[in-house]
């Protein structure tokens, strides 16, 4: 996906707010938001956002010296999330309809997204997961494409997972779980924003269910052309493949791959570009 | 006030929408980002928002060549507000305490504000206002400066009102109605966004009850050195002043003047630059 006139405000807003994080002070602040307005009327727009986005918030460390500014906030959303695992089983476990709520849960934990929230916000979101007492109904999302993923399910044994944000782990966790299938799960190489890595797929407990990877690349979405070798070979032969988040749509929509994508939809321009809504959850295949 | 790092995304997004109105292409919106963004380095912050937005939107007609881009929704909007007018009046004819209902009528009515939202949010705001059933309990709003209010009106028979939008004057009259005094009501000079001009002030009935007056200045505020003689004439003699909307406040709120500033909270930083909420209603004295 392109990115849009709309996303160069958002990028300033995003650095702004990563700044802050760091402890930059108002004269820091200014001179990172400077430093990208110059940027921003020579950067291309054919890029898709995560490629913008990855030199945004490489530009704000840079300015800032705050390499992982959101290192404590990945580690608090770690614990939040993992101290509600019991009750989001519990949800599964009473749900007439086991994998679909847990996709669903999945798809509502990428709420968990500091690029787009504070975390105030984020903290709510999780609070409101667990107040969602049958959880959605997928009638009413613009798009979710539940039959076909289980039938592509069916056919395969091996699942490539491209995870997105800390804490939102826990909740891919629960959907691993009702897979029961071979899953590989891939997360970002060094620190971007609040995407989950190495340490935190393991510090909620992926690596017990599935193989953790790393896929070569510190954007916040996945950019084949960013990527490890190793990871592509996966990616290449993968039969099924999850991807969690905008980040990861923005930068695979347009492969020929068997992906799923499914997130919350945190922003108009995509909202607009799929049609759908803000705020709604998707699962979207780009299967012909 | 002054113009914070925030206010800067802002600016991009109010351009982008306001050349969109314009009827602007892909092309010609970047060529407005664009040339907004190079301004953006060198614009100096202790300017108050409505002195840059005022560059922003004339930057932006300059480059579309549209002058008055809001002039049809401006339109809209007043015939959409005087539609509801009898239901307005109703409101404050079966309300135990009048002046107050038609205050907090008169700050509800800013909601209709196309700087912040899109033509669809403004018109659904003016609906919500005519749902809530018993307006709000000013108890739970941050600033409301209501007893204060009626010992200022109590003790001058002449006010001077500064309008913000069209449509919003509609609620405007409602509260000039009740306050039952001479009120000299003065709009912006030339279009700006979708404030209140000359015209709008006379089609929602306001030249029959007030006595209306330009600014003299184009300025989305009241920007004292960009206004005529004559307002600044009339402006230092008022005994009581109500400035309605944000840009007001942003430009006013460091004089020296009796004024109080009846607003809807529109966004974070002056939620926070004044201790209240985003959408909440407030109406502040800085009388000391």
């Amino acid at each position: 996906m392109k990115t849009y006139l709309d996303c160069i405000p958002c990028f300033l807003n995003q650095a702004l707010r990563a700044a802050r994080i760091s402890g930059a002070n108002d004269k820091l602040q200014k001179k990172v938001l400077d430093k990208l307005i110059q940027m921003m009327t020579s950067i291309s727009l054919d890029k898709d956002p995560p490629e913008i986005g990855r030199i945004v918030y490489k530009t704000t460390s840079e300015v800032t010296g705050v390499k992982d500014p959101f290192k404590d906030i990945k580690k608090k959303c770690n614990k939040k999330a993992l101290a509600v695992y019991p009750k989001l089983k519990e949800k599964v476990a009473y749900s007439k309809d086991k994998l679909l709520t847990a996709l669903e849960l999945a798809a509502l934990g990428n709420a968990i997204d500091l690029g787009k929230y504070a975390l105030s916000d984020s903290e709510e979101e999780t609070s409101n997961i667990l107040k969602i007492s049958d959880i959605l109904n997928i009638q009413n999302q613009s798009i979710f494409d539940y039959e076909k993923f289980k039938k592509a399910l069916d056919s395969t044994d091996q699942i490539l997972y491209l995870a997105d944000n800390a804490g939102e782990t826990v909740f891919d966790r629960i959907l691993i779980e009702e897979l029961d299938k071979e899953v590989i799960f891939a997360v970002r190489d060094k620190p971007i924003i609040n995407d989950a890595l190495l340490e935190d797929a393991k510090f909620c407990g992926i690596d017990k269910i599935a193989r953790v990877i790393s896929s070569g690349s510190d954007a916040p979405g996945t950019i084949l052309n960013l990527c490890s070798k190793d990871f592509l070979d996966i990616f290449k032969k993968a039969d099924l493949i999850i991807s969690k988040g905008q980040g990861n749509f923005e930068s695979l929509e347009n492969e020929n791959a068997p992906i799923f994508f499914l997130f919350k939809v945190k922003c108009p321009v995509v909202a607009n570009y799929i049609g759908s809504k803000v705020g709604e959850i998707v699962l979207k295949s780009n299967l012909k």
